[in-house]
């Protein structure tokens, strides 16, 4: 329309031309929103019936301007110069543009014109200040854009937190992969990668890593703790090395140090530290993995020679995914079933050569190479067959059954499932280890993905500049409750350490349930905090070379090696429900009434009226607040599901069947339980830092982590009661504003986890 | 004891050896339980001093039996030879085990014993019976472990089903993939896998797959809905190969279909048909992927010589992940800014050639190799550059946009953008057979993971044999649903081809909106599946051999490419506004306001007290009180997300960060909608079905999905009144008994989707 001779004689016509503009240049507009825009023009008294036909005729949906024509009409509008911050309505740039075209004052008509365009711009919502926007390239501000860092504590005092005791060994560790002959390599071929984590492993292994948690007089420095804390840290790097060094030095050496006695130890143990005797833990077989007290394999006592006859007496016997198995193991702690005099005692451990010094298998030994598997690659699981191999009796591990001079079984616990469950509780430190590797594994991937959301741009405001992808709400929701959880898990494995480190005979029960709980827990979370770092980090986040893959692919199994995580929040609930009988057991039954009357006097208490629909910020944000929801859940779950087990026991029903009923429900009892310890411990822990910046920044991740897990169990806690939806819905709020607060300390956050530039990935740019 | 002179005196006495074997071999019992026993010995008047002592010697903690002399309690106890079926207390088999030995009548005082040992039982609890189990072995029968397969349909039937109209190419495409040919290969060599996929690429092309939709006169057959089950049946093979199929064949090959005109066709469909022009589809840059609108290639028309020079200005405009690029493509559809006159308008399309006949990349363009990936790894993805290559005028795709011959841009969309957007809209196709594609993986997924659940045992009830996993509560929590989503989703995308083959222009943006959202729900949805499936098959999951990991890690991009999910749904989201906004502007203020109030009307009818509480059976399954749910919640969704908006816009917000506060209510928008639609088509689907059999079983299926979603929104639905608490309790019940129905049909339903066994994985035996 600019360019017509009308417009030249009655410049006043510019005053339609951002609304005009607005029409064609996007703008999705009903037939019906088109008709008030042309009844609006047609009654402006002011105009000539050629002025009015002219500017019907640029709004007439069968006879549309052309692109180029629109592309002037807004130069032409530009020309306008409007002040960035006016945010004018589209009837105010035409008058501006007006204005400019005529030098002179705005002429009455042309006023009233402009209050009916207000008018129609009223009813196109808030179609006119969006394109208002248009006319002032780059001028838009918006809060989502102007979101970034602020750091507001000391990354490295956060450090040194995290770290606490083990800083030193943790900095030790870190400088060795950090090592150019540790560069990660690209390779799909098996031969090569198993190569090279062997390598790397020797050069632990000389360093001394591996024997850390030895005894002194093996060569080993008595430093579990510090095992503890090389597995962390060597969990930035490749987690094929990890297993492979977890293999060797945890759970073979390990079982002989916990399994075996003084003859064992002086016997093997300085040369599995120095990596001299590679050895494999051969417990899984093909047909029992969770359920390992079944396990097929015999080891016969002789008594006339004084040997073990090793046997897999079938297909489903034979030792599988047997870590160092399928190339460099040379001894095996195995898993066997002792017969003795023709009775079955049960599982015990046996030292087993399975290959020579020359690398062949040994007599009677046959193994399977495992092949590709999705991650862990690096690592050469194996199949082992075992055809009637005879080892001396020195070999059975005898620290908890052996046989003695005269051939008859011996052992300091009558049970043998007593025995089995005592024998695996020595190994629970594999429980701590994964946990911790996995743990890792998720802080690398939330580095990655935090950092390149920080630096990602994508879409913006019409007529502003793309914002960072970590600004926009959706992104938050995904990552931020997600390294909310790595703080929170971090200090939650801290204490599950510190628990076992300082452990008596009592604490063991309570140790393993805490460990097998938080070995799931925290091994779900690597997989779920890896998969949305995938994802959020879109095609970037497929390539190799960011790394995600092979943390989402290595960490894969850990929710299934080390127990199978639905099996162990299964026994976490039934040691919980232990805990319960014997609560009851102590006193008659009118005192476990009154115990049953009393836990729902507290839940009355706690469901006051007030309460349950109290959405006050501070209340929200009230750790006592936090923690007492996360008890009630815990509680009630436990309670209802022994009441819900007796019912059906009660009513008939096989035990079995009733456990099966309730697994569910047991499972819930589970996570329950350990949430509600990792809250607490997270409090604890911001409760003791003395720090102020970092006590803050602590305490905004400890309410987002109570908080969403709230959020996420909001069922259940409307459920029974104890919120009401008012209140859970301003829970969900809570969760949107501490995202975005969390969100400004998130990149200081990741940095505070100080991983070594070399295990990050290509896409963050310095 | 058994071994004891008293014992042989007064045979009496093993009335107590169940206890005491009991007490020995498993139980955990507290201090206070040994106690209670210690007493009831002591009470017992017909014992002799010397008696009592022997027999609280054999229940005493600090002088345990030894391992061997409880094993042979055992077996003495079993001479009892207990009928199975009787489920005897311990005291019963006491008392039998006295009459074996006595063969005499029971004496009143050990008939008054064994009352007192009857009374120690039930302060144990279950103990007893639990152990009583042991004395007969394998006797035991529980009704978790006599669950098992129920064929109650026509496998085949089902499979007709399933496949509707395209039984006969599916069958065909199944045929060509169970040739020796496309045995699926074990390799980490990125050249030696690219190389096999295209060579089963050209075998496809050489059947008439690849040309299937092109016109007849191009060599095809005309046949989109052909082609979208080429690719869905493809998918249960090799991803790599349906992913390069796509790019040739759908992304390449229909981007010049749709995008060009008559004179392209011509030049161009027949050779992509047959793979004699190996091409790609270069619209996604480093800088942008899903803002594809701001990239920054740019096609500049030189009038003069009437060519376009196309040109990547900086390192972020390359084109990157570009299948087919790195190796074997030679020709490429880019998107670029279409500069005329200095000015921009918008996003074009033009072939441009990138590499020679004889291999070698083109003057002007540089690619580079993407390098290994998560998935996909035989496809050869790339980066490419293009250093001011120039291109004739005719190889801009020219349906949408054109040059003039005097130079002028011409177009009938005046909106650069609508006409951006008008422009992917024709490649909605790509969004139906993406998700159709990731079905495909999570029903081989799926497949794997139920007939190896039904095969794996492990566990079982003490004294019974080892139970199938897939007979376990939580593992059919873990599967069932995922299936009930598998044949949800099935009929949703057969129902949105359906739409999509049947489009007229008006249907557009909601076939847009269901595509992408199903796209988004479908995607996520294989991930979440083929995930449970891994960790349901364990170790075996992990094997390569078994599939799991590849299908994981191929379909894992499914949620980045063709839109990332998040942004779908938010694309979904606005497009039941612009309907709402729609909705409001054709009635007046106070239309809109009874608008409100009836929309508030209806909730509060469906809110009615009776309701909200009513948990019967019939009423839970009922498809009208499911499907009201489902939108219900979609509809209070979207009117809160429009009046959440529209406050704070009015309140001054910039409507970009009113969005941004919407964002994650916008998400679920998205998905309420879509869920409502797969809802809505499933129960159509099974109205349909004449055949009983199946539709029965469709039927408990399409429960399942309807309550386990509501199960997991309860929290929403509980919030918002829509139900109470004793009604979610009552669905949670209710999704327990419908996993545990579904599961006895389970195998069946994998069987029914038809997998040829060579898609399939070794870990299920036949």
């Amino acid at each position: 329309m600019t360019q017509s001779a009308l417009v030249k004689k009655n410049p006043e016509l510019y005053v339609f031309l951002p609304l005009l503009y607005t029409v064609w240049s996007d703008a999705v507009l009903t037939p019906t929103e088109i008709l008030t825009i042309r009844k609006a023009i047609d009654d402006q008294k002011w105009l000539s019936a050629e002025e009015k036909k002219f500017l019907l005729s640029n709004i007439d949906p069968a006879n549309p301007p052309s692109p180029t024509e629109v592309k002037e009409w807004l130069q032409e509008i530009q020309t306008a110069s409007l002040n960035p911050d006016e945010n004018a309505s589209l009837a105010e740039i035409g008058l501006k543009l007006v204005q400019r075209k005529t030098k002179t004052a705005i002429s009455k008509s042309l006023d009233a014109t402009s209050v009916s365009l207000r008018e129609i711009e009223k009813t196109l919502g808030g179609i006119g200040r969006e394109s208002s926007y248009l006319f002032v390239p780059d001028a838009r501000k918006t809060s989502t854009a102007s979101q970034s860092t602020e750091t507001t504590f000391d990354v490295a005092a956060m450090t040194r937190l995290l770290d606490g005791k083990n800083e030193a060994i943790i900095k030790r560790v870190k400088k060795v992969i950090a090592d150019p002959e540790f560069r990660r390599i690209d390779t799909g071929d098996l031969g090569e990668y198993r190569a090279k984590v062997l390598t790397w492993c020797s050069h632990l292994a000389t360093q001394g890593f591996g024997s850390m948690a030895y005894p002194k007089q093996y060569g080993g420095q008595g430093d579990m703790e510090g095992y503890f804390a090389v597995m962390e840290t060597l969990s930035y790097h490749d987690l094929s090395l990890v297993v492979k060094f977890g293999v060797q030095f945890g759970l073979f050496g390990m079982s002989i140090y916990f399994l075996g006695t003084e003859k064992h130890h002086a016997k093997y143990l300085s040369d599995i530290g120095k990596l001299n005797l590679p050895g494999c833990f051969a417990m899984t077989e093909t047909g029992h993995g969770s359920n390992v007290k079944g396990i097929l394999t015999t080891a016969t006592y002789n008594h006339n020679d004084k040997t073990f006859t090793i046997h897999t007496p079938t297909e489903i016997a034979r030792k599988e995914y047997i870590g160092n198995a399928a190339l460099h193991g040379r001894m095996a702690t195995v898993f066997a079933k002792l017969i003795l005099d023709g009775k079955d005692y049960g599982v015990s451990a046996f030292v087993v050569r399975i290959r020579e010094e020359n690398g062949r298998t040994s007599k009677g030994v046959t193994i399977k190479d495992c092949g590709r598997k999705m991650g862990l690659n690096g690592v050469d699981n194996g199949v082992i067959y075992f055809d009637n191999v005879v080892i001396p009796k020195e070999n059975m591990l005898d620290r908890f059954a052996s046989v003695t001079d005269d051939g008859k079984f011996q052992s300091p616990i009558t049970s043998d499932n007593r025995r089995f469950f005592t024998m695996l509780g020595t190994l629970v430190g594999g429980r701590i280890g994964i946990p911790r590797s996995g743990l890792s594994a998720s802080k690398t991937a939330l580095t990655i993905a935090i950092q390149y959301g920080d630096q990602r741009r994508q879409f913006g405001p019409e007529g502003g500049s793309e914002v960072p992808i970590l600004n926009y709400q959706t992104h938050q929701r995904r990552l931020m409750p997600l390294l909310a959880n790595a703080y929170a898990y971090h200090f939650a494995l801290q204490y599950l350490t510190e628990r076992f480190m300082n452990r008596t005979e009592e604490d063991m029960q309570e140790i393993e349930a805490l460990a097998a709980g938080l070995k799931a827990l925290a091994t779900w979370n690597a997989t779920t905090t890896i998969q949305e770092c995938r994802e959020a980090c879109g095609g970037k986040g497929y390539l190799s070379e960011n790394r995600l893959d092979d943390l989402k692919n290595d960490t894969e199994i850990y929710t299934t090696f080390e127990g199978d995580n639905t099996v162990l929040l299964q026994l976490v609930a039934k040691s919980k429900l232990t805990e319960f009988k014997q609560e009851f057991s102590n006193i008659n039954f009118f005192g476990m009434v009154n115990y049953v009357a009393n836990q729902a006097k507290t839940s009355i208490q706690e469901k006051n009226p007030f309460i349950v629909r109290n959405t006050d910020e501070e209340h929200l944000l009230d750790p006592e607040f936090q923690l007492n929801a996360f008890i009630f859940r815990e509680r009630s779950l436990v309670s209802s599901a022994a009441r819900r087990l007796k019912g059906l026991i009660d009513s008939g029903m096989d035990s079995f069947d009733a456990f099966n009923e309730c697994q569910h429900h047991l499972v819930q009892v589970g996570f329950a339980y350990i949430e509600r310890v990792v809250l607490e411990q997270f409090i604890a822990k911001v409760a003791a830092t003395k720090d102020e910046a970092l006590s803050g920044t602590l305490r905004e991740l400890c309410d987002l982590f109570a908080l969403s897990q709230v959020e996420k169990n909001k069922g259940w806690f409307l459920e029974n009661g104890y919120m009401e939806g008012v209140k859970t819905k301003a829970i969900r709020k809570m969760v949107d504003q501490l995202c975005a607060k969390v969100r400004k300390r998130a990149v200081p956050l990741t940095q505070a986890f100080a991983i070594p530039k070399s295990c990050l990935a290509p896409i963050i740019i310095e």
